[in-house]
């Protein structure tokens, strides 16, 4: 590719605050990850956003036209507007100008793009939207896929999930043997639905993954699985219930501490300790989730995404690519990485 | 059923901590709740377990011989020990001796064996468990069901779990006219999986429940909803994973509210009110899970219930009793609780 700095195309126009949180967090990460940014969107937009920050970096501006809307159908948004800035982005990666994407808008758009665009990787027959949640040992996280990109799933599905998110444990999260647990509602191989049942097989006849047993709904924050699969519907549930559910006990915090004159007054008190409180319960900005299994890097982040999101998402992209993941999950099935013309 | 007080079948002998704290849990309610007590199980052990209180009141204690074993099939074990504990609960409340059965033993053991003894209420395919989670809102909390008992659902099974679910919440949480969502991907009818999907139509289409949408992970504590239902994989995991984040964000709060001497004092003035908060985190608080469709009432505690968990449990049971859960469910489909003959 030429160059030896990892180069990121950005979808500046996604997400409900582009392109101007995009833009700066794009800006931060050029400086200070050493990455070339490629910014696609409108350029008059891109440019006023820019002209807000005093930098010293050249950012790349490659046009596009429009953006698929958070209330399109994806495939719909993504025809009828093939400039539209993810369309842009992921064809960057297509023609080798960028190693991956960072897109904060419309996640099926962007799913739906990389996969029309550039195809799956030979041996995977869906993607998977990986997304890593802290656990109860510090810089422990573990890996969750997948957390919505197949509502419904087969077991093969999951295990090449299984195989991809050790890959991405492995090599981008540094852990040599990563243990894979299988998402399920009791230890017991027996226990389960005909998904879990039929995939506890697989993952535990697979002689590439390290399988360790079905995870519950418990264990998934205990620090003790590497990679937890899933099918998509519970993944996502499970997602956005666990963002939510810091908010929910910091709200519940902030309405009963303060109850009655003791309560003013200890809370008064104890101002520090809530604050940190408050920073280990506010739900953790990792940036956004790894497409795996398309032949390039995309991040999806969030819709909601500010600057220190981008900035997170880009730096997950950039160990992504600096990592070799496709080379390695293509390896696994012992091809090279390989562009499908099949549809979604 | 001759008595006015409403009388509980206590399976002594299930759980972890039984009959110790199942006994103690049950001494207690006898004594705030003005219910009566019968206490299934081996006679020596739970008169071991009674003379470690002073205690007035006079348990009955009804002879059983062996517990299902957490790790025993449910119905082999069911078959293999007649005189369980958890079968001759269930009788009693067959020859109407006892109003409900309270069991924090095997819980899939309970379940067949309420199935198999008492049946299903006529007009209910599948019975489920509702849990009751908290919410943002104080003082309304959210009914989900199911959390375990179906791990594979249609739809039609979904759209029983939000009738009956909409019954319990009215009558026994007061709820005047109970908001139900199903628990989904995305807001737009069109998101979600086979099911979701499905189920979606069902639900909009039911003129005896109030629908309003999908309600995404991050929506189930939001308090918008009064009844939310989904497939029993999805709500066990949720709920598992509901139950330790709780323990995680109380942890912190343990950990992180005494650091410093203002952290002591202010704690210290900020007692009440950190009773108030966990009682709000604490799952402990909600005692079990209501089996919902079976022509009985089952509470399933969790196998790890101690004495304050068994007296919610043995409270939850009496409110269903004492508000006609299973007659309001039974009139519904416009028939009188029935029981039947089939198997699980």
């Amino acid at each position: 590719m030429g160059s030896t700095l990892a180069r990121i195309a950005i979808d500046a126009m996604g997400g409900d605050h582009a392109p101007g949180e995009i833009v700066a967090g794009a800006l931060r990460a050029r400086e200070e990850l050493g990455v070339e940014i490629l910014l696609v969107g409108d350029p008059q937009q891109i440019e006023e956003a820019l002209a807000k920050h005093t930098h010293s970096h050249q950012l790349e501006i490659v046009p596009a036209e429009g953006v698929v809307a958070m209330n399109e159908e994806p495939l719909v948004g993504l025809r009828r507007k093939p400039k539209a800035s993810i369309n842009v982005a992921m064809d960057l990666v297509k023609r080798k100008r960028a190693d991956a994407v960072v897109s904060a808008g419309h996640s099926g758009a962007a799913m739906a793009a990389a996969l029309l665009r550039l195809g799956r990787l030979r041996g995977i027959d869906r993607p998977a939207i990986g997304a890593v949640f802290p656990t109860l040992i510090a810089g422990k996280p573990v890996l969750v896929l997948d957390v919505g990109a197949n509502v419904d799933c087969r077991p093969h599905f999951l295990e090449q999930f299984a195989t991809m998110g050790s890959v991405y444990s492995q090599y981008v999260l540094g852990i040599p043997e990563p243990k894979v647990g299988l998402l399920n509602i009791g230890e017991e191989s027996c226990k389960g639905n005909e998904l879990a049942l039929r995939t506890y097989q697989l993952l535990q006849d697979n002689p590439h993954i390290s399988f360790i047993g079905n995870a519950e709904g418990r264990d998934v924050l205990s620090g003790r699985y590497d990679v937890i699969v899933c099918d998509g519907f519970v993944g996502n549930v499970l997602l956005k219930f666990a963002e939510a559910v810091g908010e929910v006990a910091l709200n519940i915090l902030r309405e009963e501490l303060p109850l009655g004159l003791h309560g003013q007054i200890g809370t008064a008190i104890l101002k520090p300790n809530l604050r940190r409180i408050k920073q280990r319960l506010d739900h953790a900005e990792h940036g956004g989730g790894l497409l795996l299994g398309v032949a390039g890097i995309c991040i999806i982040g969030h819709g909601s995404s500010q600057a220190p999101t981008v900035f997170n998402a880009i730096r997950l992209a950039k160990e992504a690519v600096d990592n070799q993941v496709l080379e390695r999950i293509a390896s696994q099935y012992q091809e090279t990485p390989q562009q499908s013309e099949e549809k979604v």
